[in-house]
């Protein structure tokens, strides 16, 4: 029997990750087949169901991993004391997993943002990928919510707000502009970047509150 | 022949889209039929078609309204001198359209931003649809452009960003906190509000430069 060195079945698993990712953001979960996905990568269904068991099994990896380097790069950035400011932040972490993404192409537009629109939806029809979503973005969002800990801790952000709450914001700029680039087409992350730090510029109106929070 | 109202009239096309907004929002508009709408809104074909041709025209409905609103309260912050700061802006234009939309209901959810995404997923598929939600977009994008450089003129906000950027950024996480809304469940816009806020206290790192643009 030939021995299979280590790299070369990673080297097929992603291939086939990308093959099913590059399927679903063209034509949807629903509509697309396993069949579609063994054409798409160009193997049999014996090498692809070694690997995975089938569609569901198939986006819960590709959710899991986008979301598990996304938790990772917001890990990271809490450990450091102070974390890198909420729009350089933000605005790497996304241009990081659209970099990582960027050879998939569905009609030459970028497939990484349709992909993250289509699991949306399928998430209205499908509770086990809706449990890993929630569970996905949860962990994300306790990360975001330690940096924005981090952030209060070192007098950077005003502390009377929750911490949760300015992680779903956060989070929020991030996805919409991604849904924005399904819809509307790419556009490089310093278009957030900037626009997070003209917010970032903008004085509170409750100016008397702010100088006591920040005081604190 | 019977006179009708304007009034009932309306009330009619009123419970024609929201019956229709509901379909789509429980199955997406690719898996819905004009039977199944004329289903929910219990009236007859002839009734319904005497408004809207088809599908197409109930969806397009449903989006122009929405963003003509949207546009509407943008254009009208827009007029005010200075405009009411960012984070009040969006969290207040959020929350009157989920109020708006607040009556219908999916599985006891807000049917609102399951409609949304359903809305953007099917533009992948659907020319008509990217164009209309593109121009609705485009518009109020304007309306936010010029709130944003009305901040800039009255230097509430530094003013070496581009209005663009900055009404992209906004817009983008009203979009996200709506598809966190049909992920993971309602949430009040004060969650938005605040977490805008608490990023409206935080100080540009790079402050020298922050400085002088304030000082211009």
């Amino acid at each position: 029997m030939a021995r299979v060195s280590q790299e070369h079945l990673d080297a097929r698993r992603r291939q086939i990750l990308d093959g099913a990712a590059l399927c679903f953001a063209r034509n949807g979960f629903h509509a697309t087949s396993m069949q579609d996905v063994l054409k798409e990568v160009d193997l049999s269904a014996g090498a692809v169901y070694r690997y995975f068991s089938g569609k569901e099994a198939l986006i819960a990896a590709i959710v899991g991993e986008v979301l598990g380097q996304v938790r990772d790069r917001f890990e990271e950035a809490a450990r450091s004391s102070p974390p890198p400011p909420p729009d350089a932040l933000v605005a790497s972490v996304l241009s990081r997993v659209l970099t990582t993404k960027e050879s998939l192409t569905v009609e030459g537009q970028p497939a990484f943002p349709r992909l993250v629109i289509q699991v949306w939806t399928e998430t209205l029809r499908n509770d086990e990928l809706a449990d890993l979503l929630r569970e996905g973005y949860g962990a994300v969002r306790q990360a975001w919510g330690r940096i924005v800990e981090a952030y209060q801790d070192a007098g950077m952000m005003r502390s009377d707000v929750s911490p949760d709450h300015v992680a779903r914001t956060m989070m929020a700029a991030a996805m919409g502009f991604l849904a924005q680039q399904a819809l509307f087409g790419p556009a490089p992350s310093d278009v957030l970047r900037d626009g997070l730090r003209a917010l970032m510029s903008v004085q509170d109106h409750g100016s008397v509150n702010l100088l006591e929070t920040r005081s604190n």
